[in-house]
Order: structure tokens, then C-alpha cells, then sequence
């Protein structure tokens, strides 16, 4: 496997020098590898498109599955979305301090919250998807096309199952 | 507990049901979500298949970009894969106490360390690598089909082009 040499950094200029020119060696023959890579560069235009709205992917996904699923405990959402309780917990601080979502008693449960959107957080996740709609899917759907992207939406879904 | 059932079922392509039958709301439209939730389940099998060499997929990448390029800096390593500073000192103290890699001056700079693997390293990730692609990547063919995975390959490269 060859190495590609890249130049010699000059101390003062920081610039990283792009990935592409190092050797990816036995990554490259990994499908992991490679839907790793695109994932990051898909959240990467998720979160160009959200920076107006201050909203990363799983702060979204967080709106989103309370929205769906009003009154849900603070443990199942974690749960759907695979988020480790202390980052869950983090998160959650912060989109209550921003009035999105609020924790309420569960019934029947004295440790775990039920979740809820505030108002404000409904209308702000409404506008934020349709925001996403336009910019984010859009940039998709324009390099994939519709058919191609409907057809890696059921490879991926192939894969989820496995 | 409200369970909600998603969009009425295409009954040919039923997707599996996300954590418990939580509502997925808005999340099902965005292709990333769906990426993430594919890219986390090749995530876990690749565990599974590691399992006995105690190697996560950050680790793996790791020793296969050192092993295809030997002697890169460890900041070009850690850019290349897009692993921040700090996880990738962590990272590679556990790759060095464990003898597979190992830090070394760099030629004309002081502050950054050259890479490299140990011979154990090398017959380690050879090894490894080969007991992924019989177990995880050949699970992945037997879902997949072996020109679906190559369509799909195609297709994630667009969007890491994005």
C-alpha cells in the first residue's frame, strides 16, 4: 500500500492539509468506514443549514421524538435515540433552559420526567424542519436526485436490520 | 405509555421498529437520521466481530491509517479521521500501553509526534482485519448482496462529496 507523502507543513501556516491525501489504507475496503464518512459529511450540512437555529443533529432528534410522543419518560427517549444518560441529561438541561422542552412528574414513576415541547418549542421545531426541508434535504436530493435517494434510503434500512 | 405506530407500513419493507415502537415524527423524513441509525448498527456489529480483540471502530482506524502511512504526524492522523485532540491522546495512550503503536519524535518539530505501529501492531491489525472482513464484512454481503453493496458504496461517496 503506498504512502502518499504530503508536504512538509510550514511552522507558521496552520492550514490542515485536506484528508483525501492520506492513505486510507484498509479503511477504505470497510463499508463502516465509508458510511461513517458520509454520515459525518451529511450532519456536517445539517448543522450549516441549523446555525441560525443553534440546533445539532441530536438536540433535532431530541425536539423531534418528544414532539411525536408527548408525555414520554426522559429514559425512553434516550432509549430511541442511543444518547448515554449524562450526555441525555446535558442536553436536556439545555433545551429546557432555552424553553423548548420542559421535564414534568411522571405518573406513577417518581424517578423518571415525562417530557414535553413547550409552545414555544413546537412552533420553533416546525420552523427549524421546514428551514432543514428546504436547505438541508434539498442539497441532498440535488447531488443524489429523488430515485437514488429513495433507493439509499431502503440499502440503509437493509442495514439498520442487520 | 403512548405508543404510536409510524406511517402505515409499506409491508414489503418493514423497517424495524426503533427502540420499543417510539414514534419517530419528524426524524423519519431526514436522510441523516437514517444514516446515523445505519452507520450505528454496522457500528455494533463491527463491535460484536471485534469483540475478542477488544477493538472499537476509532481504535481500528487508527492503526489501519498509521499502518498505511508510517510516520505520520499525530495531528494529520487525528484531522484525517476527524477525531477530536483530546479523545485521540486517549486513544492512542490505551494503542501504546497495549503495544501496538508507538509515539516518536518528529523530524523538525519539537511539538508533534510521528506515528508508527510495533511489529505486534502490525500482525495485530493484520489479523484483526482479517476476522472482520470473514464476520462483519460477510454479514454485511449476506444482507446486502454484493452489487447492492457496491451501489450503496456509490451512492454514500456522493453524499461525502456534499
Amino acid at each position: 500500500m503506498a504512502v502518499k507523502k504530503t508536504k512538509p507543513a510550514a511552522s507558521t501556516e496552520a492550514a490542515p492539509e485536506p484528508a483525501g491525501r492520506v492513505d486510507l489504507g484498509l479503511l477504505d475496503g470497510l463499508l463502516g468506514y465509508r458510511l461513517r464518512r458520509a454520515q459525518l459529511a451529511v450532519f456536517q450540512d445539517f448543522m450549516t443549514a441549523m446555525k441560525d437555529y443553534d440546533l445539532r443533529p441530536a438536540q433535532f432528534s431530541v425536539l423531534a421524538i418528544i414532539e411525536a410522543n408527548p408525555g414520554l419518560k426522559q429514559s425512553r427517549v434516550s432509549e430511541a435515540l442511543g444518547i448515554n444518560r449524562a450526555n441525555f441529561v446535558a442536553l436536556l438541561d439545555e433545551l429546557e433552559q432555552r424553553k423548548l422542552a420542559r421535564r414534568a412528574a411522571a405518573a406513577g414513576d417518581r424517578r423518571s420526567n415525562a417530557l414535553y415541547l413547550t409552545p414555544k418549542g413546537e412552533s420553533f421545531l416546525k420552523e427549524a424542519y421546514r428551514h432543514l426541508l428546504q436547505q438541508h434535504e434539498r442539497r441532498i436530493e440535488a447531488v443524489l436526485g429523488s430515485a437514488d435517494k429513495h433507493l439509499l434510503l431502503s440499502l440503509l434500512d437493509r442495514l439498520t436490520a442487520l
